[in-house]
């Protein structure tokens, strides 16, 4: 059975020898007390609970599953995952990022982050429960009355409580304009919600007391489009004690985080209040979004890591033939299968795409922190844009290669992999989500060149491009340098293209749209492991006793660079090939 | 649910107007009465039988699964399997390109391959009882005394009883020199068979009385390598109705094809009967396993068909947002989602690449019939060795795609997709064996790049390169000619850097093989591509009445000329990046 190490050392080597983060995080008001050793200890301790309390539940969740009693319309979570979410809880996990003012303890973001990566590669389904919770936090933290802050905040940053995003309905998924689910004025400020929802993370479960759903609904007179939904707050208990009339109707079977409760919700007149204005439900919404896409990014790291280390270990001890050059373990009757160079080929594209995902949903992550804390204006706008842009890029890449590492993964096991036996065959089926909730990976590329890349007039991009282009200039003998400057110009290239042929004909953009996003993590990636093989060499040069790891850094970017690199020439052709090869086709002709 | 539709007119496309399979195959002397409408009405046949027959039973068996009884060591398939099975024998389907000496229909080995496309897409988990018993009948025909063919090829071709392979030993997939499965010879002339071997495909079921194992076992004196395996027929009945002591003793537990059943098989003492010379077990065994392999493509190809009527009628129905370029269903809430360009991306990238693997897989099964079949030697000679030269490439790049395909499918139904209620999930999960089983893909890309460019000293590749030459040469106006030359030479600048670098270094080979392997299909389906772009415009030329069909010819090959075929150039890059890339790490720096 897999059993998880959190990658410490490398997550280290991200957080504060390539991005220099506690640096950075000190500068912000509220994180001058945050030192490196703290952080370090948090982190240790993150990676404990990951590896001994929630890892172990991962493989029987996925086999036990949810179950829903018709009867009490209650759901029961898979046996051990509430002890395992009290232990979470308690030790402040919930917390950890949120605002002291409610009991939070006012960390950085980035730092979740970092925890959330683990505890996605430990468990998936159980990291979702919490995981939500923090949407439904930052809404009410941004646009909650004080007194819905102070009754609500206070039990979901403790994770007494947990919170939901009710958004999709049967007949509206990614167009949420088609939202049917009714809000109804009641004399006493209140609002009557009625209206079915579907694919509800922790819509119902057995984990906590009360369940705090946010949910998008329409007011009587609101237009009819996303410009009349408004967000409300509707308790599983209320205050009184009762029970609101939100019930699960049912579980969703599903392919995957079988362990996760994902559930049809009915609100039947039940009793909800608004958050924020009328009708900016949408604007509400997104402030949930927005961090919750980082977080899913992470998802697909998570796993991806996992998967890499399941993969490693059979690959270490699975016996099968020689090493072309010569017997390499001659005391056996065949080599570990390590040794062939297709076995390291797919090991070693996980790894590398592995850590340089890292890098880039760390960075992002720090930007995030800084946009929201930095004391200057001009600081946090800056921020604000690289985290924006960057958003849906660690959203889609991420765990789109989430998905292929794990499957990658898999292959390395052949047959082994796809049994139950081995844990991998889970993790392929737990990612492949990730690709898809909290926006399509499809509409995270339309968000890039639609939304992100018009940001300011195109300001967020090209400050991107001016920081790249800026450490290229001052790094012109980094390893690789000049793969990223030719990465940036294919880059800058298809953005041209995008700001030309998409301002006169969006449907140019949106044809380009994801092949673009592709291109955007690979550059993206490539400027990060440059920047990786650099510190890297100066270790080793300074004498640093860690030669494996320096010295894999820098194996690890030549393989990026002559096996995952070239692929952006083909996007780049790919983007420029336009609409015409997708908009000529008739309705016909897809099924001739 | 889904509802699967047998795609007849591409295959009649592919098979007839681009391959003019009939006119070949007539040249044969054994075929020279099959006509196209014999053909035709045989498709139409097994159209109906995969659509109504065993499509329904796909999504049940899945959620059934086979379920295993300890008392009697027996496994029961799930409901229906055993009905439509016998339909299926009872049919002739079993005997369908098997030889009329023992009951065969002897009709095209390729005809057959076209009607397991269907079959696969309809249901992969039914489909493989037969799919296994071919290769249980080919080596028997090959290799088998005429009493063991008298014996058992009448009831294996009727489909009375089926057959297995049983190679996989716990300490041994991919190396079967590690086998430690014996023989021992006995008075009476059987040898008494004793091991344990495991994923066996139908290695016990209740579709039938009778199951006959063909199993590698070693004899007591055989050399300690792949030299010293000898193939063993050992029947779960023997002839005179006792019980033979060969069991099951499990069902593994998979990620799919659940009502596949896959058992670990326990011979203790069994009776067995040597087929073929002692020792020469491994040359039999690829007798079943080649044509395995075109077959295991053919599961694919067919899993990706099934997967891409689900995404499109899915896509044509689901109504999400408002086309960039203004409403196109004016009447309804929304647009269908299939006017979204992200949307016909995926759609199409499914279309093209099962349109252009369907004519790749069915061009080398013709060859396969010509190699067996025609009277002249050198015919034969040159047949067989293209059949030689693609099975890795079609065994693999089939797969790949099936697998690639059948995602990209699940992705356009977003949250849908995830759910067990449209069927797309399973396809994903069962399709995922399909890149591992009969050798995985890894070893397909070895086996082309080793042994099969080596093959005659170079001669079968040169030949295809010769054969796709000669057309371009003819052909030098045909759509996307152009691209298709430049493929061509960058597959020819690659054959020659692993010929000059793998000759000196074998491990320059292996380095390369499965980006070679891949970019060998890319050009492959470029060159197909341009046929059929070539054939359809001249139909269309000609006033043809299918003008969406002919249309969507010419459309297809646009698109995978402007969005697939790019990535060759990426492909040859990895490829000439060569071993040192993978080799250069040491075992610490993989977890470094």
């Amino acid at each position: 059975m897999p059993s998880y190490r959190a990658p410490l050392r490398d997550m280290r080597f991200v957080f504060e020898e390539l991005l220099d983060a506690y640096t950075l995080l000190q500068t912000l008001p509220e994180q001058r007390e945050l030192t490196a050793d703290l952080g370090g200890a948090i982190l240790e301790e993150a990676a404990k609970l990951a590896e001994n309390v929630l890892a172990p539940l991962n493989g029987p969740g996925d086999k036990q599953g949810c179950q829903y009693d018709p009867q009490t319309c209650s759901v029961r979570t898979p046996d051990g995952f509430k002890a395992a979410y009290q232990q979470f809880a308690e030790g402040g996990w919930t917390a950890l990022a949120c605002t002291p003012r409610f009991g939070g303890q006012g960390l950085p973001h980035v730092l979740n982050m970092l925890v959330e990566e683990m505890t996605c590669s430990a468990n998936l389904s159980l990291g979702m429960y919490p995981g939500l919770t923090h949407g439904a936090i930052n809404a009410l933290t941004s646009h909650g009355t004080p007194e819905q802050q102070e009754t609500y905040l206070p039990r979901l940053i403790s994770g007494e409580w947990t919170g939901t995003m009710c958004l999709t309905e049967p007949q509206c998924g990614t167009d949420l304009g088609l939202i049917r689910t009714r809000a109804v004025p009641q004399a006493d400020g209140s609002y009557a919600i009625t209206g079915t929802k579907i694919w509800i993370t922790g819509g119902e479960h057995d984990l906590v007391d009360n369940i705090v759903h946010l949910v998008l609904a329409k007011l009587p007179d609101a237009p009819d489009s996303v410009k009349g939904i408004s967000l409300f707050l509707v308790p599983k208990v209320l205050e009184d004690g009762s029970r609101n009339s939100a019930f699960c109707g049912g579980l969703e079977h599903k392919m995957g985080i079988k362990g996760s409760a994902t559930c049809v919700m009915n609100f039947e007149g039940a009793k909800g209040w608004l958050i924020g204005e009328p009708n900016k439900g949408l604007s509400c919404m997104f402030t949930m979004m927005n961090s919750a896409r980082l977080m899913v990014g992470m998802q697909g790291l998570g796993v991806a890591e996992s998967a890499y280390q399941i993969a490693l270990g059979f690959a270490r001890e699975r016996l099968q033939s020689r090493s072309i050059s010569g017997p390499k373990a001659a005391d056996k009757p065949a080599d570990p299968i390590m040794v062939h160079p297709d076995v390291r080929r797919m090991l070693l594209r996980q790894k590398v795409m592995i850590e340089g995902c890292r890098a880039l949903a760390y960075f992002a992550g720090l930007q995030q922190d800084i946009a929201h804390g930095a004391e200057d204006a001009e600081t946090r706008s800056r921020a604000g844009d690289l985290v924006q842009l960057l958003t849906p890029v660690v959203k889609a890449f991420l765990t789109d290669e989430g998905f292929t590492c794990a499957n990658e993964g898999l292959q390395v096991l052949g047959g082994s992999g796809f049994t139950e036996d081995w844990g991998i065959e889970q993790l392929v089926r737990d990612s492949r989500i990730t690709r898809i909730y909290e926006g399509t990976n499809g509409i995270q590329a339309l968000d890039l060149v639609g939304r992100k890349l018009a940001l300011g007039g195109g300001r967020a991009v090209r400050a991107y491009f001016a920081l790249v282009e800026g450490w290229l200039k001052n790094n012109a003998d980094a390893p690789h340098a000049t793969a990223v400057t030719q990465a940036l110009k294919q880059l800058q290239q298809a953005t041209l293209w995008l700001a030309s042929e998409g301002s006169k004909d969006p449907e140019q953009a949106a044809a380009a749209a994801t092949p673009y996003l592709r291109l955007f993590g690979l550059t993206s990636l490539a400027w990060l492991w440059s920047q990786q093989a650099q510190l890297a060499q100066r270790q080793l040069d300074a004498g640093s006793s860690e030669t494996h790891f320096y010295a894999a850094k820098i194996k690890s970017a030549d393989f990026f660079m002559a096996r995952i690199l070239p692929e952006a020439d083909a996007l780049l052709s790919e983007i420029k090939a336009g609409k015409a090869t997708l908009m000529a086709f008739t309705d016909e002709e897809f099924a001739a």
